[in-house]
């Protein structure tokens, strides 16, 4: 059996990742990567499908352990994308999708570099503050952080194996439907098991 | 603006290559690499379309200056892939498309490594065979001896890129436009200038 792919969906917030990532988990057979994290499970989360809920001190004896493909403290909360999940799914042969920002990316092309890093561009800046400006939750101070945090985490495009401009959503979609599709068309390491399968038919 | 790729589409007599060819040339905007022969021009044949036609002293003295990606010698005549004709489509951002046999795919790859191979396979041997007796053109003893090269061809897989195997005609022809389309996706050597886009607007 053909192993899968991880594919790991990121880019500046506002850029459209999000929405990207529901419309390829509706249309493929895609598996959603499900973070752990130490912090409570909310009204309605169950463990094991919104999150893998735990405690500090096994969160912390993960990290140590080399458990996570990433992780990070958020305001004094732990979540992280647990190794030993993905690799089950991969093994079984299915493609694994994560959704995350591009500091966990990077980590993630780190600890398991066989990872292909997508990046989700918004077309323009311009088209970016509208779309922040247009969610109406931020000052101007913190749109201007935002775009300037944005910019910043686009010069890390060189660490990543493709990009798509989320500048037409279902565009967008086709796209990393085509970067899914055509990995697994990939001759690389499975030209052996291929060629064998011809032979012993001879 | 973004420089186009070559795609070599390749593999064993039968497998359906030329079918593939010929749906993605109706279907996209991919332009089809046009050889160079010494033979003569038949019935309809138009120069600039269905092949450039030269002498073979000129022939040779291109092979000498390196002007082939790849060439051949078929019972006296000569053809090959003159490589200016497909550099300057590829330098218009144009994508183009080279339909060979294996031998002259293993050769574009050797002087034009950028090239993306793909490998038409037939879902079997015996598949192959059934195709192959179905055209009703050949003996038993050609049939054996294109079979035996098939399995040969076959086991160069290895040197490409990617592969579809041709059972169902229209998922064939969409995996390799799913191959030609996440190449334009790639980062790669994109990424400087792709940056440097949004800074300039910031």
């Amino acid at each position: 059996m053909q192993r899968g792919s991880l594919f790991v969906l990121s880019g500046p917030s506002g850029a459209g990742k999000g929405t990207i990532c529901q419309k390829l988990l509706a249309d493929t057979d895609i598996h959603l990567s499900i973070s752990m994290t130490t912090r409570q499970p909310r009204q309605g989360e169950v463990h094991g499908i919104s999150y893998y809920f735990t405690e500090e001190e096994d969160f912390l004896a993960r990290v140590e352990a080399g458990g996570f493909l990433e992780y990070a403290n958020v305001f004094g909360r732990y979540y992280g994308t647990p190794r030993d999940a993905v690799l089950e799914k991969l093994n079984e042969g299915k493609d694994v999708l994560l959704e995350i920002d591009v500091q966990g990316a990077l980590q993630v092309k780190e600890n398991f570099p066989e990872g292909i890093l997508i990046f989700v561009l918004p077309p323009s800046l311009e088209e970016l503050k509208k779309r922040i400006v247009g969610r109406g939750t931020e000052t101007e101070d913190a749109i201007a952080t935002r775009l300037g945090k944005a910019l910043q985490e686009i010069s890390f495009l060189d660490r990543y194996d493709y990009y798509v401009v989320n500048d037409d959503l279902d565009q967008a979609v086709d796209e990393v439907k085509s970067i899914i599709r055509s990995q697994s068309l990939k001759v690389a390491d499975r030209a052996e098991a291929l060629i064998a399968q011809y032979k012993e038919e001879n």
